[in-house]
């Protein structure tokens, strides 16, 4: 089969390579119907993620159909279409009785990471009974693909871990497809305003699109002030980082209320200051999170009742023969303007 | 000045009275310039409330100016436009220090109960600082009337309590003004459906309008049925009680789903049936609520955000002059379709 | 093997069996070493569980150690010393994902009910990776039987839904097995005061020795009198129903102060009066629930750590052989002091 | 009267001054009949908190009697015991509402600070009916020194804040007064194992005596290798900063297990690392926080019931006189084995 097969750092190719076989009894097999990028998926190009040694096919978002299910797998058949979480559970460690899949002591994220992923025709599920969904009849599977990661991440990491509440304020630092994320979920708890920084005019414009009640250009404008003068200097109830860098997580120390939550989302290489001799005082809590994917069947019962709709997210559309492309368009998404790109093998 | 005075069961007029006067340094005497009638008003007039007595002014809604201050008040001063909150709060007692206003030690539904109400020229609201609530300037006054009692009523006793959240299911039984309210304010954490049940096909029609996504009429067919069929067999996360009567406290114990909440908003004159013999083992969790108003500041921020119009629950304005008609007109709700009627002094 | 067999109302005998065997691959085989009998048993033998059929093998409690696994068991292998729940979860469904697993689509109290139970030498666990718990090394495995279902039933049902919390005051409405599993685990709050009511002096002498602070018999006193009396008319934050019968729901919603919580235990036939006429305003909460065992880990720690001593509720001793003796004891309990009997096979 | 006078940094002196008056309506007067020394005095002669200036009288614990109340004053009367708050809270404003009493808006940390304190013979205390609590008749008055601040702080940031919970685990990093009061409220929870971390074998000694259930000298061993040991490689649930320097926050980051959290108390004069690099993945919470001494009410119940003993935490006695000895031992405390020291005018 086809697949796109990480080599090292800054090399990927688009390779013929074995269809995957059933390991374990908990296994499935499914076939790939449409897949994504990641910002994730360059961080590994860049080398930043030594968990993933060369020779792995990326990839952890996708919709596909059972094509095999091992001989322990109860919850699916052959024919079924599936959603693919990012995350896979066990079900029966503390951690995932906890629900805190990301930390499953045989699981986590381990598509496109430790094991083969899914931008291939082919994907081996481990634990398939607790880490694929099933694709409710009639939904555009297209969109689902949004619910592998970004929409759980933006949901769970900030919506949630921030405690966005009906008429708080929300600061998200970073449009990317994350932050876009993070935006469209907090519309679930309806706060009175959620402001939008970032320094792409054209990312904040899809913003505003997206439900942002006000645009604040970091580049422009200094963000903190910007928000203070919002605020009646306030400041938010909820500051979500959704960059990854130490400029953005000090930013939302600026931006966060006495009282209030700063939630990270983003993936960060670096440490970070953390202002102690002004914070300690402040009754604030900090949050970081691997998305547990815990959110994955309440969010399909909001696409099916169309109060959140993933579609928008979805800017570009590629064969998997032409992978190589859709990185190149994903890479250069300043220019692009892409947000998400599916990939259909 | 003028006022609506309960003389005993069934009787009732709008009389001359005198103006009222500061008490207490923390009271605050408020001109009124919109009030309402609540349903409880009925039941007052009914005879059911033995802690109102003959020569009270009635009602305990109502936005105003400031007249005039005691010597302890703080937060407000004279020509400050206020909201009138139904429920009095010292903000010192335990129960309100635990934000349970509503049992307030020497406050609580005191407003046209055991002191006299709104529906007059002027009232005197004891305990001024912590029971009244600075109206936003540009606001537009008359709609806030609505955030006196029944939309933090709505909201505290059905949305919060019943744990309403993204992507769940709920029923409100009672499509009146309460149930609206909790309809409107529901709204705010996203569930998947709202089921609204009752036997009257204007309420029901006002209810499509206000955001229901399934009407059920409940004289029309049997709506445990109905919720069924709607819901998979699986019932209800949510099932709000509305109304006040054993039927329908009872119809929601065959609504709601093993884990889901039944919330009473209810006034309730007799006892009801609890079928534990059933669900003792279903994992539900029932709660009743007088309303503790402790949400009002918070629903403000919804109206300012435009998140939350309450105007649409006003269907009739009248003359404080005409305030007799004004409660014939909401007494004969099912023929004038009245649902909140303002009164303007 | 022999096992205790129920063959209808009234009806049991000590039998010799086939020895049970692996159906699904999930499944364990568990040889018992020790078990014990609960009061639905009885409710069962009264022919009040209209699940259990004649020919069941009763028993829904017990430690053991793995005598053989199906092929898609993971978590435990040949010689375990395990723990058996109550109740058997898959860890798949949408209950068993947001831990309630008493509510398991494929499980639930299984044991002893719908399939055949403990009170034998053998035992087939079904989903055996998620209902069994490995047994600690250097516990006593004896004390052990108590986290099968009356500790966390105490504690799930009562102790959390009841949101028992430092400083608050508890009463506790029946001094049985699952009333004293309720005191236990009450301690791990700190209340400033629980309140032990029952009948029977023995069993409040038993309530002290394990931790009440206050004793009333309601044979003797008016029960919510006295209680009023103690909390200066306050009631109690949380009163915990642990007979099942009407009149102590009654006590319950006399006994419960404004804000607090009624959490129901027992097992109840028949309905009950709710007094929505009083409590409409009260702003309480009223929970059921059958047990989920989602607190067994944690039970387990705290028996490791020697802050929970399940050992007190052990009065008796049998060999499997004399179940039948053990029943009558356990059935007495009145008479013969009996709180829960061990049998050893 | 006679007060402990700030001068400017490291200059302080017993002076006799006026007695104070009340100022606004709301203000009591008490007569202090016991007083104590907080660290953060200490750090207030050092000079690092500018906010109080030469001249203010010190001390921001104490109990006393109602010597004169302010007309709007209606919780308490002349003669009645009261014990001081170190939080002064209006009862008002937004903060106060959701019991934020730390961000008061004209009250939070003000007395010793920006308004005379109460090592002296009298104090004047401003918002009195919510800044005051009445002393339970019977009751230890001077043990309720304890309550004024380091209980409720180390209850409220430590043990709140981290969520600390049955069969749970902590580390404490730092037994001086505060980590201690965190030790003893810790123990509401039952957590399963608290592990204390200091560099002084004298006060882990204390910690031994007051319930800690493992002791590490973190002067003598690595105290992340130590814990991992100790939690097979896990970490803890809940690390507690009770220190307030960067060394010991970062070595809170290298305890905190997956899903745990860092609860902050520690006063911080300068910023800390925060080692996103790892913990973004790590669902980690870190919380910061002033105490509200929104637990006093509960905190006076949980003494009445003898479920906390605040006694131990005094260590030697002074009159007003000699408060400046008072202050040299309190210093000292590595010398002195102070811990608190109480002061009698």
């Amino acid at each position: 089969m086809k697949a796109l097969v990480y080599h090292g750092p800054n090399t990927k190719s688009l390779d013929e390579v074995a269809k995957p076989a059933i390991i374990d009894p908990g296994d499935a097999l499914v076939r790939i119907t449409h897949t994504t990028i990641c910002g994730t998926d360059l961080h590994i190009l860049k080398g930043d993620v030594p968990s993933c040694t060369p020779g792995r096919i990326l990839g952890h978002e996708g919709v596909g159909v059972i094509e095999y299910t091992g001989s322990a797998v109860t919850s699916f058949k052959v024919g079924d279409h599936v959603l693919i979480s990012c995350i896979t559970s066990c079900g029966r460690c503390e951690n995932c009785r906890r629900s805190m899949y990301s930390h499953c002591i045989s699981g986590g994220w381990m598509l496109g990471n430790t094991i083969d992923g899914t931008q291939a025709e082919y994907v081996r599920i481990p634990h398939a009974d607790t880490s694929l969904y099933p694709v409710p009849a009639g939904t555009d599977e297209e969109a689902l693909v949004m619910l592998s990661d970004i929409l759980p991440t933006g949901f769970e990491c900030g919506v949630l871990n921030g405690k966005i509440a009906p008429g708080g304020t929300v600061a998200i630092v970073g449009a990317g497809p994350i932050g876009l994320a993070c935006l469209l979920t907090a519309q679930f708890y309806s706060p009175a305003a959620i402001f939008m920084i970032d320094i792409d005019d054209k990312r904040l414009a899809t913003a505003r699109r997206f439900g942002a009640t006000h645009l604040v250009n970091g580049g422009a404008v200094d963000a903190a002030t910007a928000i203070a003068a919002l605020t009646n200097g306030r400041g938010v109830d909820t500051a979500v980082e959704a960059v990854g860098i130490p400029a953005t997580f000090e930013l939302c120390q600026n931006l966060v209320a006495a009282g209030g939550v700063i939630a990270n989302i983003g993936v960060h290489g670096v440490k970070a200051d953390l202002h102690l001799e002004r914070l300690w005082s402040h009754n604030v809590t900090i949050t970081t999170r691997l998305v547990d994917t815990a959110s994955t069947s309440m969010l399909l019962k909001t696409v099916a009742a169309k109060t959140l709709d993933p579609a928008p997210l979805i800017t570009h559309r590629f064969a998997l023969c032409d992978a190589m492309d859709a990185y190149d368009v994903f890479a250069r998404a300043a220019d692009t303007g892409a947000l998400k790109v599916i990939i259909t093998p």
